[in-house]
């Protein structure tokens, strides 16, 4: 049984939480906020919004926004406990503490409960014994540990951006075009399931379609021209020019 | 039992005549292509690389590229049959036949199999009782018919590009990241599906995520410092431009 102890009750925090007390391996032992009304939630929990409050752990769980995480971490007087942060783009910390990373490579939604099974969670160690125990934590989720070094997490939080923040923004155009058109977004959504099943059979190279990839100058025109917003405009201009580029 | 005859023998005519062959409501009674080499694979069937000898039928698919449809459907005599054809883009022809479409709203790639279950295809049809026949057809393949003017298929056509083709590029940006990092593409494809997922749960807008929504100008400028093609660095820009006007 591993003791640990979660900071933050954001987003990030709440879906751990819910996920590490389905774990009979884990114990959550207290959560921390400094705002007492976020913690309300909680209530199945021992509690504190005060730092100098918290318990003795083996593993503290730092899930607050990347610009507060340095400041929580020094604050923190646990020498012999490891304490990972979930950022993707913070470094490996340099703190008195044993500092780690444990970052999962998801997207997090209020009010939408997400499965950690095969889940990939990047971690990195300042100590090799501490990277076992977080493997521990994983494996306790039912998601699967990487060995990331902050380097390649850095970059993996940026191919993140394009594969879910900058889709999911093309997402709303497709929605946008079909409201506008009186159009049930349904109508997209096989299309879309099957363009994500399609790279588990095919490398997203080998899986492009479309008026780019074929050259179809009047179709691409059209396109354009049917478009009224200037930004999807140079959306449109600049993908289309990249899916040409990357065939060359 | 309805008598189709399917010209072309690419890509989207393949799926289709392996989806109409599973349907005992169906006969394919014949399948066009001018390159008899094209019609090797479907030996199973009566073809012809004559367009004069073309079968009667009650409907005529025609799967072929969108610059030689029109040539063919004038080719085709047969004015008690309905010709439809299969683009998105081009508007309901004019000949002296029963002129329809019949668009799948999906993308087909060679050698991998597409469930036709619940696929949505748009239909337009010059003569209102025409439009019952091809939802027999559609109904016969188990997929969804949606009644689809010219516009609305074309602004489709474009919504398609946006969440297919141009998701589909950011997937291979993700993917080429990975490779030069050294990071199995394995480890966003959970994200991948949950970004797809998502918008069965939320709209896009309120499921987007990210730091260009967060305004995390830090992480925004670090990104795109990281990206060394131009390409992609003014992909970056612009979908995080657009994103954040999105939401003003």
């Amino acid at each position: 049984m591993i003791d640990i102890v979660i900071l933050g009750a954001g987003n990030v925090a709440s879906h751990f939480i819910h996920a590490f007390s389905q774990s009979q391996d884990i114990n959550i032992s207290q959560i921390y906020n400094h705002r007492p009304e976020s913690l309300r939630d909680f209530s199945d929990f021992e509690t504190t919004k005060e730092i100098d409050k918290i318990k003795t752990a083996e593993v503290y769980l730092v899930c607050i926004k990347d610009d507060k995480v340095q400041k929580i971490v020094q604050s923190i007087n646990q020498p012999q406990a490891i304490i990972a942060h979930t950022s993707g783009s913070l470094p490996l910390l340099k703190t008195s503490n044993r500092d780690a990373v444990f970052y999962p490579l998801q997207t997090f939604s209020k009010d939408k409960t997400i499965s950690f099974k095969d889940l990939p969670i990047c971690l990195e160690t300042e100590y090799e014994s501490d990277f076992k125990v977080l493997k521990k934590l994983v494996h306790a989720l039912g998601a699967k540990p990487y060995a990331v070094s902050t380097i390649q997490r850095q970059e993996l939080h940026l191919a993140a951006v394009f594969v879910c923040n900058f889709v999911n923004h093309l997402y709303h155009i497709g929605h946008e075009i079909c409201a506008q058109k009186n159009l049930p977004f349904d109508i997209l959504k096989p299309l879309i399931k099957e363009t994500a099943d399609k790279i588990n059979f095919k490398t997203p190279n080998q899986a492009q379609t479309g008026p780019a990839i074929r050259h179809d100058q009047t179709t691409i025109n059209r396109h354009i021209q049917q478009l009224d917003n200037p930004n999807y405009q140079e959306i449109y201009r600049y993908l289309t020019n990249s899916i040409q580029k990357s065939n060359e």
